[in-house]
């Protein structure tokens, strides 16, 4: 019942591309999408995030090769009480390799996400945490996450990009802080310029939700922000 | 993938026994616990109610027959976004048949209860819903869950039962209210002796935590508290 | 410094206007509306609700007479720990006579607002609880609160009252439950006629926020108001 | 009604005694040991930093000189809609020129104690904010507080010091974040001697809840607590 954890990397080397379905799909749905996009990981040998409800990873983690399976959310608990709460052990055993924490559909006090990625490197889960103002951006930084999502929260959903120089400035605040750090810059990214973009702005990995789950061609829409990936990784200078 | 949901019954009729492993237990742990619980409760004939981790949620509906696979919580939320928060017919698709609700140790304001066990009904999930005082559980009876876990929060855990007459009182609030909602009482019980006298003062079930999980021998207490309920199922006069 | 309670009733005896500032005023401003509804209560002879921020209670309970001094919320602690939670002694202290409870905009879990009401009992506070469907409406109803606000979350600060009967269902909801529960309907109030409308549905009680803080004219919308509720309670045949 | 804001200095430069009678004390009680508190401030020439319960913040600035009234929580909204939640404007008007956040007892999320902060300083409240591990009090310091309590959340309300170097250490930690940011330690502390030793360890102040309240003369554990910090700004060579 383990999931084969060797054959699957950690994956948090970008650049990368994050999927991430929210609640939109579960079961069969989420499944298809995922072995698409596995197969397409596979294919540009692109490190790939892939996120999905607790009742799914292991599913997933059972129908896929490539990605790096990541829960939406855990709780600081250990074996024992915590009805209700999401144990960080059990997404393990599912298969999950990384953990979103503090998105701002579901914000954690400062010391539940403290704890919490205490037991996430306890557990061996890579910790992507997200954040949204630069003060919000800089502390995050300082508690050592491996990844980040910097996210201005009233964007989040709208599929339009910040105007202003938002990615350039969150992801050299996370930089000057730990250079280890992968930034994800996602928040209104809905095509393959849009991922070019980000990473020519210093983003470490790009990618999204309704973008995605939206477009009504998920192969095109995944091959045309792979490709953007590939090309950015292989421009000669930058 | 789809769970097969005609083969389990929502088991919500008592006298029944409830296995709430909270986070004590989780992949294949829990399934050696549940695999001896389902094998029993095919021998006993007995409804029984088995709570998991939502990541197990689908390993045990595929490695079990006769249990209701139930969630140990779930938010109001729609496919969709609410990324980090647990879609019902996601619980649904990973073979769940029941979800408990407001428990003391995640509890939910009134308005998130009442949409939730909307959603609930939406999607064919059976309710499970905890109280405490005598108000809790009159307010949460006219909000007509299937069935409720009456529990003095302060005994959670504790192996001690209420020295008065909690269990009579809150299940007679219950039954007064609506007399077919199945109360469930579990505070403090840890041997099938426990078990008797809850049903004795008129429980449709019971079961619990550490009772069962901490007991050196789960076949042992298992079969104790199982030959408790049907005793009782049987007992001429009542 | 202790408020001058026996001058002032509780004022939870309908009909009666309620007038909920919220967070829109505090200061000199609040306690310019505070003493313009106290000397237009005092004239109708109309009881009447009036709500403030914490810091500002005990101030206005210094400068009326005839307001029911409320609180918008408060924590079910008792004096010692606590820090930044609202303790109810302190609001008893500082001249409150009720407390608003289980706002959308405040929600509580149903075991706070079951131990929160049970607070405001112990120190003699009157409870006026905030629900919103059918089913919150009875659940709360058999809590046992001085008074309700049934309010349909959606159509809170709109301006628009509900086109459908909500007022004369959820009223009805209540007063099965227990008649004494004092019934106020306010969302989306904004004139006298509104008022008078839903008083004649069976409400108790009405008033609101935004429809009289955004009035230019207190004076006028205040009296307008009031003159509904005694037009109300004065016609021979309802 | 306005609170003479220019008779007060803020208050935020060390050493500093900080007192804090959470919910313990109200009304009369708590104006007396204002009051006492006050008088010794002023006789000792330190700064002082006096906490309370919002219903009474006006009561204490309009019978203080000396002290930094202080909140116990504030949320950050603007006036307006905001049921139930504390306008940090009406703080100010009540008098209040501080407000500390984050404790362990009222915990924010990242996104709220940045919210909140930023909200403090647009109406001029001096914001006090607690962390417990390290990672939180580097976290926090970069979100540029005037003050910290750093304090570790299982020792809160024991009178027991830690009995490692948290003081020193987190102590160290903020300041080379930010020189400039006021470290208080107060956990465990009960006497003179407490506050001796955590200034002596680098703390800007200190001070407390229990130690000071459960006191039985408080003229007595005032004075004890002002002198060692007096001796500790007099001592020559540090």
């Amino acid at each position: 019942m383990r999931a084969p954890a060797d054959s699957q990397d950690s994956g948090l080397t970008g650049p990368l591309l994050i999927v991430n379905p929210k609640a939109y799909l579960y079961g069969d749905e989420l499944v298809r999408l995922a072995r698409l996009t596995d197969e397409l990981a596979g294919q540009f040998q692109i490190p790939t995030i892939f996120t999905a409800q607790h009742a799914d990873l292991r599913l997933l983690s059972e129908h896929t090769l490539d990605l790096t399976i990541t829960a939406q959310h855990m709780d600081p608990i250990v074996p024992g009480r915590g009805m209700g709460h999401v144990l960080p052990e059990a997404l393990v055993d599912a298969g999950a390799r990384a953990v979103v924490l503090n998105h701002a559909e579901h914000a954690l006090t400062l010391a539940e996400l403290d704890a919490t990625m205490e037991r996430a490197r306890e557990v061996g889960l890579s910790t992507i945490v997200c954040a949204d103002s630069d003060a919000q951006c800089r502390a995050v930084a300082h508690l050592g996450p491996d990844a980040m999502i910097c996210e201005p929260t009233a964007a989040i959903g709208t599929g339009e990009m910040d105007a202003g120089d938002y990615v350039e400035r969150t992801t050299a605040i996370v930089k000057d802080v730990d250079p280890s750090i992968l930034v994800i810059q996602a928040a209104g990214v809905s095509r393959g310029a849009d991922v070019a973009r980000v990473l020519a702005q210093g983003a470490g990995g790009s990618g999204g939700t309704s973008g995605i789950i939206k477009h009504p061609d998920w192969r095109e829409i995944l091959s045309e922000m792979y490709t953007a990936i590939r090309d950015h990784a292989t421009t000669p200078t930058r």
